[in-house]
């Protein structure tokens, strides 16, 4: 990494108006807007670029500088904060650029797959930029509050110079490693988690509703619920890193028997039994496997073995 | 419902010894035995009975009254608990038994279907019992602490009549209606959740793992988000009770985007694809049903959809 601009690490720290170090964001959409909107409320000197300029305008009215070309923008600030679609447009603004990249930090916080966001860094590193991926765990609306998540990885001495900044984005500012992959890796595992649990209480309101319970009535024993599961996150975690099973609970085969009645609760009530027969047959293999009398952190090997394997 | 002994009622409030009613417990499996010492901790007079007798020894060392019979068990309390490995053992146990059931109040803690408990309440009604079904959402060493939640259905004077009594196992003690079949459609709701839960966890850590990410690493965030979505469960169900689908924050379209990633992420790293294929085909259908601009409570329309339909 050489240092093409010398002074930039100067103006990181020293910003002589406000204290705070000047930032670029290219790409306006909903997030890039609101990241925008984050930065300038902490009083960061922000320069933005967007291919639609009108999406700049109520930015520039609260004392964002947009530019006309990308690489004014990047040449504004060390840091460089960019969210578009995907990554195509990501290629698509910034490999034209030639020199200006050199020596500064390019934040891309457009979502993709760990492959893509650790080729961008060897892109960044053939232009002497260093490299941070990050992932938004956050809708636009939360960012700078205390509720945004935002993952970083990438070199640490880059998130380290820029934290200050991009700690104005999110209270849930968090550093995962030297591995560019690793924040769309998390992001995707959380959002995971997230759809099955959300579809895990969708199920369970169907079936209700099936019956006549309202959703509104069910949900504040969700809600219990999925705080207790919660709480065995933990437990389960050191069962799978140690790689022993034992029952903290009920054994493999009791939770069978149960999925059992969750098939036929569901066939019975017509609601959609996909999901309970999918639950089901994954654990008949933990079961086939010899894992019956194990706890269900042994369902771990089920989701480690590629399915192809199996079909 | 007649009063074949009229003092029943009366037995329950007003036992000289203890000031608590006796209470009767039919098998000491694992869970019986939990629902008879916590019985007992609180001072309610306990007659058990089990098939095999050793298990009632250190209930009888702690005061419990063992007797030779079932029918002897059930004569000596008003309220009599059955918690055995499942509904055919009940009716193996209870059938033989003749006019000593009249009157009486059988709550049934025995896992099984709603339709079987049903079936059970009919039962019960023929030989002139009060009959609640119950569902244990607890592990035998949560029995009768703040931990354990038990949900029971049937009729409400029964119910009220003896809610001082099952107070005693479990803090959470939760009547739901007078619909026998609500307590098992609850508890395999719930279980539904869990099992979601755990398998998003499971999911992501075997994502994570292959890359070279402790589970017990994920662990914190994965808490973190679990408590997250936990907090969105009342706005999803007011939206699948009033049938509008707004987009509170992301639209199906772009979660359909991010189950993308997934579904690559995992064949990527070679873990078990087939949980992320099937969250994304199941969202693919609400796309194709003209849902992709709307929020992820839409997915409640598949979850009600039988499977028969589109196969
Ligand atoms: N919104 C969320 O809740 C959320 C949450 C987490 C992560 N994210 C991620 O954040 C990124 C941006 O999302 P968003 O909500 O801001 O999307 P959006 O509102 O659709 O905005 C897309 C942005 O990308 C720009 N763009 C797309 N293609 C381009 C191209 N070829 N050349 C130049 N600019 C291009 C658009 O410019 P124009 O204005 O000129 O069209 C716009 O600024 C996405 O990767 C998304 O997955 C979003
Ligand atoms: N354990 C849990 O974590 C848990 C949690 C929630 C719900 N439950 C439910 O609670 C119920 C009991 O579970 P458990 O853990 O106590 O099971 P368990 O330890 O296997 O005990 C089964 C009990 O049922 C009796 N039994 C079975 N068949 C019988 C028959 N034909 N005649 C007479 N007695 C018979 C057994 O008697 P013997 O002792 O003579 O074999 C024993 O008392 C099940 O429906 C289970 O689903 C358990």
């Amino acid at each position: 990494m050489t240092a093409a601009n010398p002074t930039l690490k100067d103006q990181i720290m020293q910003n002589p108006d406000t204290g705070r170090a000047p930032v670029t964001v290219i790409g306006l959409g909903l997030m890039g807007q609101a990241l925008a909107g984050a930065f300038l409320r902490e009083g960061h000197p922000t320069t933005v670029w967007n291919r639609t300029a009108a999406k700049a305008e109520h930015l520039v009215a609260r004392g964002a500088t947009f530019t006309d070309s990308v690489g004014d923008a990047v040449a504004a600030s060390p840091l460089v904060v960019v969210c578009v679609s995907d990554y195509d447009a990501v290629h698509e603004l910034l490999d034209p650029l030639g020199e200006v990249l050199d020596g500064r930090v390019v934040v891309n916080l457009t979502s993709g797959t760990s492959r893509v966001a650790r080729e961008t860094a060897e892109w960044a590193a053939k232009r002497g930029a260093d490299y941070l991926d990050g992932a938004i765990l956050a809708v636009p609306q939360a960012i700078g509050t205390a509720d945004a998540i935002i993952l970083y990885s990438g070199p640490r001495s880059a998130f380290d110079l820029h934290e200050p900044a991009l700690r104005s984005l999110a209270a849930g500012t968090t550093y995962l490693g030297e591995d560019h992959g690793l924040s769309s890796l998390y992001d995707v595992a959380v959002l995971s988690l997230m759809w099955n649990i959300l579809n895990g209480f969708l199920q369970a309101a169907a079936l209700l509703g099936a019956a006549g319970v309202d959703a509104a009535t069910f949900a504040p024993m969700a809600k219990t619920g999925i705080g207790i599961v919660a709480d065995w996150v933990a437990a389960y975690a050191q069962q799978i890193d140690d790689g022993t099973y034992a029952a903290l609970d009920s054994t493999i085969d009791t939770h069978v028997a149960a999925m059992e009645h969750l098939v036929h609760e569901s066939e019975a009530l017509g609601v959609n039994a996909e999901l309970p027969r999918f639950i089901k047959a994954l654990t008949d293999r933990a079961v086939a496997g010899g894992h019956g009398g194990s706890g269900y952190a042994a369902m771990i090997e089920q989701f480690r073995t590629p399915s192809e394997v199996r079909s």
